[in-house]
């Protein structure tokens, strides 16, 4: 049980958590920490927070564990607003997409408190955003992985770990390296080509009937394109070395598809088609 | 109502077109056509059809409706076994992906036959394929396109308009340029990029590890990589040109973006992460 949970940026991550810690009886109270009033107050009449605070000093003076869930740009400013103004046994944990960035600037600004930060990434999320896209079941069954630094208290890591089960999450481990290589390859290329797919297309001159046209498959395929633009600027900025060499690889791989077009490949083509079915239905 | 209608190639898309006219009772007798002696009883067995022959010329010497539901790679075989073959008032249609190519194929072997067949592809499908997959509902609010010729005979497009009436989809009318122009942009580049994205991570080395960490999105976005490889394989063959247009354009854009991201270029990512959620959150 979390006596006092403070929730800096309330929104479909930051919600989900706290809704899901109260449908499990695991938090006592929430705080609500942002800039905007109005969608703290909002986040309180949903019933996500018990209270808020547009004071990071005043929120955390008292709470056990704090979860900053802002865009990954915005969190150093976040850290350096709450180091040294927590409780000596609080914990930090923040949900950010990247996590080498993010561990560089709480190394940077969170001093002593330094030990009691856990990096932590849940994967899970829609292509919404806001406390009113916030519900108590996103997380269950989904992955959180956390990339605990040398230096961080096992202790710390051990309530970050328990209350990513009580909201109903599988919790694993891995360095800060190599998630941001994982997580480059099977969620920020994917968005940028979404972006990027989307945008081709809006470019061209026929493009209402182009997307009058598109069935299930391309709205599947585009419903990341759909994700909030300042959150997604952040990650690829914040994992820019992982996600330019993945988008290397990837640029490579269909040039080489455009060359077998282009050729009339068959067999490369087939070659190609055939392995990433195979690998999909074995692994998705 | 179709007194006979032939089915070649009973999968997904022609399986589901015959249970949709048997569940409207918009069709007499199904005979399904293919090679595959097991598959052709599987699909009696499922009340798919009601008979098939393993002979062209045998199931459409008194059919009414002819369905062409093969690859688009085999249609040029199929049109030229079944040409000279048919009733003299019989309705051919296809359900071809793409159509410049099919219907230079329908020109080249249809002979007199060639004014009673409209060109058509239904805009629906999953990533499954096989006759077990096909279901009556699938067309159901789906577009279907017809590209009718200068010498198509308007009592055939009406036929085959009525029957996809029946089936439950809407059908328009595209030109055959603009059908593959468009359909490069909304199907045939997106499964180029799924299939090439999955195999991109397919060969690294710690793939097993990307897969396991991989979200929803990810699951939505590489969906279509599921899709069977010979049917895309035909469909990439047989738009070349139009698929090496729209490629080349994504190719820029995803040049563009990667420059950004290398540059840090922050104003650059955030308008076009921007644009194309307003885009897609606008038409899809």
């Amino acid at each position: 049980m979390i006596n006092k949970l403070c929730i800096i940026g309330v929104g479909l991550i930051g919600g989900s958590l706290a809704r899901a810690l109260k449908a499990a009886d695991s938090v006592g109270h929430v705080v609500a920490v942002g800039r905007d009033v109005e969608h703290l107050k909002r986040a309180v009449e949903l019933g996500v927070a018990d209270s808020y605070e547009t004071s990071i000093s005043d929120a955390v003076a008292d709470a056990d564990m704090i979860v900053v869930a802002v865009p990954v740009g915005s969190m150093k400013t976040i850290f350096a607003e709450l180091a040294g103004k927590i409780k000596s046994d609080a914990v930090i944990t923040d949900v950010g997409s990247v996590k080498g960035n993010v561990v560089r600037d709480a190394i940077d600004t969170l001093g002593d408190d330094l030990s009691r930060f856990v990096p932590g990434h849940p994967i899970a999320g829609t292509e919404q955003s806001g406390v009113e896209a916030s519900f108590s079941e996103l997380y269950k069954g989904q992955r959180v992985i956390l990339t605990p630094l040398e230096e961080t208290d096992a202790l710390a890591t051990q309530a970050v770990t328990k209350m990513w089960h009580a909201a109903g999450a599988d919790v694993e481990s891995l360095s800060v390296e190599h998630h941001d290589e994982v997580l480059a390859a099977t969620s920020h290329l994917p968005h940028a080509l979404a972006y990027t797919l989307v945008d081709t297309l809006a470019q061209m001159h026929e493009h209402r009937e182009i997307f009058q046209f598109a069935a299930g498959g391309f709205k599947d395929f585009t419903r990341i394109a759909s994700s909030d633009p300042q959150m997604w600027h952040d990650i690829c900025l914040n994992n820019r070395d992982a996600l330019l060499d993945i988008l290397s690889r990837f640029s490579g791989d269909l040039n080489k598809l455009t060359k077998a077009i282009e050729n009339e490949d068959s067999e490369s083509i087939l070659k190609l088609f055939t392995r990433a079915k195979t690998a999909r239905d074995q692994n998705c």
